[in-house]
């Protein structure tokens, strides 16, 4: 089933499939997180692009030329496409459907200013579930994984052009580990917390190609409120506030 | 010049040298993050123990059977001597005037439970100070860089035994490399803030040799209240509250 949200920024809009994967606070907390670095005229990736949502907001928040949405998947990538038609973005937000192990095949080594990703999370070994296949390409390491996603990243960024990815926390060693084996530098780490008292669950990190080694820990993003209300600073990146 | 301190537990004190290296809150912090998983019994290594300031909070905190505390530098050396029988601590804490490269001398591979650790923080292509050469040594990778630390670690560690480090968290990257280099997985990470709206200053990790990959990010530590007192959680530590 099919339905449209209405994204609260420049009037873009965004057709889900609520049988596949819908986007999360994961993908608003990305864009927010990389609007600042994105620069002006800049060509873009947006790699397991989905429904678009992450590229929709990039185009609505930054002045980028173009980006472009590599999604593997038939379905996602036709909902990608209308969602671009939708807001009126098909010179700016192109995608392509495609594997991105083969992306070399349509797009140049170091040829990328910025790429954005938010990947499947879960390793292909952990337990199964009841989801269908749409959704379990979606979340699962089935097509690619952390590691394919870093090095294609290395090969199409240009050097100096920048990385952002966000994921579970609880990967955060294995992430830094690749990301510094395929010369994609941790500049930025933001944790992102359900609450002040508990662990973080998600982590928003910015890599540069070829940056010297020189790490920032951001100030913790909290989700909510002790009282359960959502915080003053995701109020902001919703633009509610 | 030379000062005593009481060190708040188990009414032991610290000698300290006012023209070397006094131990901060780095110390404080690195000893209560690493005492419950300290088991009884357990036989410690303190890598660069300094005037024994870790090695002395973690008798009082913990039922080691043995701490070993390494140092390089003879005036550094003599002073823990000095504390451990200050504290008569003489059957515990036990005092290694060598250089941590040369360890396999004295102990041997694959037989301590715990290793705990505040290594140099500065790489030795950062500015000069003006420091003498005992605070250079304590401060910066002149004697042992991080990679000596960590392979030293890995060597000297049961399979399964924990590493513990406190460091600063601009250098997270490179240390999460190494460590997963040499097999030590890390599995907890708590980052400390000056405060609420600052970036992370000092980062607390907990590593397993041979651990599967899962990390934990803990709750953050602020050090201090937006009105600059101590917060309750350090107080607490302190043993304060």
């Amino acid at each position: 089933m099919e339905r449209i949200d209405d994204l609260g920024i420049n009037n873009f809009k965004l057709i889900q499939d609520t049988d596949s994967f819908c986007f999360g606070i994961d993908s608003v907390l990305l864009s927010d997180f990389a609007k600042q670095d994105i620069k002006t005229n800049s060509k873009v990736l947006d790699l397991g692009t989905g429904n678009g949502i992450i590229s929709i907001l990039l185009c609505a928040k930054t002045k980028l030329s173009e980006i472009i949405g590599v999604e593997i998947q038939k379905n996602s990538a036709d909902l990608a496409s209308r969602n671009s038609k939708l807001n009126n973005l098909e010179d700016k937000f192109k995608i392509l459907n495609c594997d991105l192990k083969n992306i070399e095949n349509f797009i140049c080594n170091n040829s990328i200013d910025s790429i954005v990703t938010n990947p499947p999370y879960k390793p292909l070994s952990t337990g199964k579930t009841n989801d269908n296949e749409a959704k379990l390409i979606a979340r699962h390491e089935i097509k690619c994984n952390l590691e394919d996603i870093i090095t294609v990243s290395s090969k199409m960024l240009k050097n100096s052009g920048s990385f952002f990815m966000v994921h579970k926390s609880e990967r955060l060693a294995d992430i830094v580990f690749l990301l510094k084996k395929y010369k994609l530098e941790p500049k930025k780490i933001r944790f992102i917390y359900p609450n002040i008292n508990k662990e973080s669950n998600l982590v928003l990190i910015k890599s540069v190609k070829g940056g010297k080694p020189f790490l920032k820990i951001d100030s913790p993003l909290y989700v909510y409120n002790p009282d359960g209300s959502y915080t003053n600073e995701i109020l902001k990146i919703y633009g509610k506030e």
